[in-house]
């Protein structure tokens, strides 16, 4: 196995690919997979707990078996909100020190039943919000990998496994894949069974994947939506985009405005029919909707650990909380609705478009671990339910990724993936 | 005490404004309720857990306690698929035997942050799901209580505990309830906060309330909302009240026939303005299109269960998750969809109105504790994710309690309450 020295920088579908056509092992694969955690975590830290030796055992297990699943051998990190039979899942917080749940999260369980192999939790902040771990960005330590899935986008960013999941309830899937140079993609709301992760928001909390390439995101898409995986999608023809700078353009950072009118210019030349888009009346309106309804859900999410055991929360979720708890329901049904009737409204307006390229995070990873950076770009789609997906497309002043967002209208996974593939390979040119 | 047999049948309104007038003390009442348990459950089967000495021990607390909050010294039941941090939690299946949840859901948290006490686990069907348990019908041991939230149903209407939780997937709560003579209440989807609530089928899981009065009704839904409890509300004129026999009207038998009719001729007669209304198209559909969205979130919200342990599901449950399995993405979003459709344009339909009458059950409760009635007339209403309550206002050929229903629009509860208040006084004229 000697002349294949990087199976850790492997994909998924590689990994796949090559153990069918007998080119390495899984094991060699985990193992792979397992001497770079161990060379650079301690720096990094994406990890709260590794099962090194059980995946390795089921790594040689899939190496004997006959039956093939179409993850079969591929190494996944899972971030800690989500339950995992083998591994504690501790959330973030002390109040889960030590917890280990009965069963895998469906996203585990569905992953493992098509052959996946559950190589460790990866860091989270506090409950999937707001007090981040003293995770590292890999292309830069100096700075944040974003959150709050932070050790997933570490992890992936750097080449410590294929793909890991997330949880986005704002902008915890697509930001720490921005910022850590890697795909973020989070699927319609509902798409992926929730069992087993930890509810942060419920109107919001949306599973997601992050990856190195379109291909895997395909291929975990399809496995935990029940579908077989096929080729990956692709256009008959070049795209209809859609250019939405939205009310929050004034916040990003010149490399992130620089990312979309270069994205926006190229994909022209590459044939693509790119218009600027205007937002609907209210679309500015959605983010102090999000906040009532956030607050509110949150604190009442926690209502079991608040209740016996508050002062084991940060003092900013403390804080939350106390908010939270003095929303009453009028005010959160009329956010709901408010959410609601622009959701539907939004189905046709994206309709219109092949899909809307938009800024995925304000700019580079911010300095400093303390701050995982700013959710409003990514939260707008989360609140509208909407398949979204960040490319590592361009480059920020101090040589680090800026990602770069597309979405869809809800349920449009398939159109959104194919222009994705038609977006990354015409940004290539 | 002595001269206060019966504590056990006060409403948890009466028990929090006579403990505020000191005529009798939380420990006295919660001492009833188990006394009454006692005396009962041996052939009843309501009870899963008891925490009989924590209990009595937190009503002496409340009884020596300066704060009251809105639900101070109320013992409650706790549906077995919802999780107490004092007790097992254990589904209704062999895989949880003896779990126990490192916290309160967010409903049991909320509850005794208001003051109220837990006084036991209850009955449940297997995950909320097909295999009943071998909970018996208070009013008659020979026949099923209802389910799956069989033992709050029991419980309830055998005088054990002023209120109870249970689940609703499709129709859980409000069945139970007319089975067994009391008032089932679901709210709107969404309304009460999941977490710690094993989940069945995500789109349609909703908590709900079983208890013996209105009053305790509204109280527990204007604590867990979040909101003040405040007096009972009231209409200022004659409701307007659609009938909708909908498109199972002849699988009601004769005693639900009977009890619609009646209920419209005396509301009638009493002042309010009965119409009877026609299904919109495409209401007959929604059951199939149930089926499918119940099977495929149902395989995947137990899919960690499934992939270890499937051995030891009910042959039931194992058939549901296999074809649960089998239904693809494509098939579960052209259901998800259509059902959307329809529950937007329900809220205008039933807004025409000030609530709709319909049957809650087929009628009486069926002979024998292995089939726990057919769900069809009350998950209508749920997969609508409509507010809708079932009040025992009739009775069958054996004597046993015949509900009816009464459902609002989405959000719609407190309009939904002052029309049960009217309903309940003009069927009692």
């Amino acid at each position: 196995m000697s002349q294949l020295p990087e199976l850790n920088r492997l994909s998924a579908t590689e990994i796949v690919a090559g153990l069918e056509q007998g080119r390495f092992t899984a094991e060699a694969v985990v193992r792979a997979c397992l001497e770079r955690i161990d060379a650079r975590d301690g720096e990094v830290g994406a990890w709260v707990a590794l099962n090194a030796e059980a995946a390795l055992a089921q790594a040689r297990e899939r190496d004997r078996s006959g039956t093939r699943g179409p993850l079969h051998g591929v190494p996944i990190g899972v971030k800690d909100v989500i339950d995992t039979a083998e591994l504690p899942t501790q959330m973030g917080s002390p109040l889960y020190a030590g917890w280990q749940p009965p069963f895998d999260a469906s996203c585990v369980a569905l992953a493992r039943m098509a052959g996946a192999i559950v190589l460790g939790k990866t860091t989270t902040a506090e409950f999937a919000g707001v007090a981040p771990p003293a995770t590292r960005n890999p292309l830069d330590l100096g700075r944040t990998p974003g959150g709050s899935s932070s050790g997933s986008g570490a992890a992936v960013g750097d080449w410590m496994v294929p793909v890991a999941y997330g949880t986005q309830t704002g902008g915890s899937t697509l930001r720490p894949a921005s910022f850590c140079g890697v795909i973020g993609f989070k699927p319609t709301f509902g798409s992926y069974n929730p069992v087993g992760v930890k509810p942060a928001a419920e109107s919001f909390d949306t599973l997601g994947l992050i990856a190195r390439t379109l291909d895997d995101i395909e291929l975990f898409h399809d496995v935990l939506s029940g579908d077989a995986p096929g080729p990956g999608r692709r256009l008959e023809r070049a795209p209809r985009i859609g250019v939405l700078r939205t009310h929050l353009w004034d916040t990003a950072q010149p490399e992130t405005m620089a990312a979309i009118e270069d994205a926006a210019a190229r994909l022209a030349q590459a044939g693509a029919t790119v218009e600027e888009l205007t937002a609907p009346a209210g679309f500015d309106q959605l983010t102090s909707h999000r906040v009532t309804i956030n607050a509110y859900e949150r604190a009442r999410s926690l209502a079991g650990e608040w209740h016996t055991r508050r002062e084991a929360l940060s003092a900013r979720m403390q804080h939350i909380c106390e908010n939270g708890f003095a929303i009453g329901r009028a005010d959160y049904i009329a956010a709901l609705r408010a959410i609601e009737n622009f959701r539907l409204r939004m189905d046709a307006y994206l309709d219109g478009v092949d899909a809307v390229l938009t800024p995925a995070v304000p700019g580079e990873a911010p300095l400093g671990i303390d701050y995982a950076g700013d959710p409003r770009f990514q939260e707008l789609w989360t609140l509208l339910h909407a398949p979204t997906i960040a490319l590592p497309t361009h480059q920020g002043p101090s040589g680090l990724p800026v990602g770069i967002q597309l979405v869809a209208p809800r349920y449009g996974e398939a159109r959104l993936f194919a222009v994705a593939r038609w977006v990354e390979q015409g940004l290539r040119k």
